[in-house]
């Protein structure tokens, strides 16, 4: 029950031959989370082999086409795959609008249900939670309300040291939760015999943060400290630093920065203009402030934490 | 000046990794039309080396996703690639309202005039009209409105013969235009010299009929009759008929009966359901009404009469 990330694209603006728009595939604790959903994302996920009928929940950064003008065919293919449980998808004010007039005027009967969780608040809110994984928007700065996604493992529990445990004979059986949820355990006589004894570390909960699209925005620092892997988006290289202001976009300066700041695991890059031929300007520039900085690779999945 | 089809896509419903929904590029007497447009379609044109900046005509046959899900992104693209020539869209009513909910909130600020021409007729009409082509709907039988569509190139000017011409010291070349549009000469005396003597058959005009989505409809025969070529859709093998009746679909078997019947020059099919992967039963079953049919094949480019 590990994290695994599997970018399906990660180009901005227009999609090309070569390269996808924006969509993430996430599986951390057996949840399967769709991000962003650029045109074409339905056809990277059967090349990355992502079950469709897998995914229950999709997050939507902003409503500009290169992040959602794949969502319209991604839930008609659900339908006319046979699917019956509910879908919700998460994204700015306005989404539930934009689709149900699409499938309205299409008049694609869906056959399941499809639950908005509409966003609109400029401060970080959690918006999943279930035993073991929740979600929290990141609010960022870009043209159009958008939000990236903090996905965190819930802390897990601890680990029986069965060795030490048959040591004890009045430890029993119902006494056990207590342990794996950290307790100490107190004897009879009152003697305390400290979890640390009894159990041992559980492996560590794995976090990852999504951040497209956004200018330099010192603000998330506080809510993506110590992540292990950070994607963001540095569409521009830092010369080109007043073109990425006007457009609501980041450098990979800028981005190196943030990760730095926010003493990140390991930072994957994206969301690129069009106007880069070779990518490893990007790296390199980020890796002055950064190094542990990465490329995506389109369709390949890496294991987080 | 010839006519030129590529097919861009032509499978149904939902997109795979080796076929793309419903898409077609055509190219008649330097007109350069785009008719229908899956999602993925821009790829698709960008594989086929289609110029973006030559379309200023794209019609949509019905608003079922897999025949506009591709709209909103190449229209969003045509403005990212700085377009400022207006484009025209024809459709069914209904896509003006999805196109501009889309683009409201979206927020995708176009910078040039997107005209809609909305259809709601049933029956043929005259859409599209200038010095050299004419388009015209076909009115379909499907779940939801939709028209084929009829392009023809307008019959063209006669050839002159100039060497019967400089026989006849009187014609001057202000009369060369009546010669072409087909007029005899009178000269002053009132003989009349044929216009057959003094011009030569001008290419044959080309027509193309785009038949996508509809059950069997005799009632395009005399829309359609004797064009160059046919694309008519064949969901299914006339096995299941009843399914194609009830999904407002034809068969291989009826589209080579409409082919036959309207005596057309070549019949390609399309839009199969995904259930086939040897398309090959589709023409064998086809042929054996109406010989000259063929399978479509993705962005290959065709020269039509």
């Amino acid at each position: 029950m590990s994290t695994y990330l599997t970018i399906l694209g990660f180009n901005s603006a227009i999609p090309t031959i070569n390269s996808s728009p924006t969509a993430q595939f996430l599986e951390m604790e057996e949840r399967h989370f769709l991000i962003d959903c650029g045109e074409g994302t339905q056809v990277q996920m059967r090349k990355a082999k992502v079950r469709f009928s897998k995914i229950n929940h999709i997050f939507i950064s902003h409503l500009h086409g290169d992040h959602c003008f794949g969502l319209p065919g991604l839930v008609a293919s659900f339908r006319l795959l046979g699917r019956k449980t509910p879908l919700h998808i998460y994204g700015p004010k306005g989404i539930k609008k934009m689709m149900d007039t699409i499938f309205e005027i299409t008049e694609t009967y869906k056959g399941f249900d499809v639950v908005y969780h509409e966003l609109d608040k400029k401060v970080s809110e959690k918006i999943y939670e279930d035993k073991r994984v929740e979600v929290f928007t990141i609010p960022l700065n870009h043209r159009i309300y958008c939000n990236g996604y903090l996905f965190r493992e819930k802390p897990k529990e601890r680990h029986l040291n069965m060795k030490e445990i048959a040591r004890y004979k009045e430890i029993e059986i119902c006494d056990f939760q207590n342990l794996r949820s950290g307790k100490d355990f107190i004897c009879e006589d009152e003697t305390i015999i400290e979890n640390a004894i009894l159990t041992t570390d559980p492996k560590p909960s794995v976090s990852y943060a999504f951040c497209s699209d956004t200018k330099y925005k010192e603000d998330i620092i506080p809510i993506i400290r110590n992540v292990d892997v950070l994607y963001h988006e540095s569409t521009f290289l830092n010369n080109l630093k007043e073109m990425a202001d006007y457009t609501g976009h980041s450098t990979a300066l800028e981005a190196a920065t943030i990760a730095k700041k926010a003493n990140v695991g390991k930072l994957i890059l994206g969301h690129f203009s069009n106007r880069y031929s070779d990518l490893s300007v990007m790296t390199d520039e980020a890796r002055q402030v950064f190094p542990n900085t990465f490329l995506p690779k389109a369709l390949e999945t890496v294991k987080i934490g």
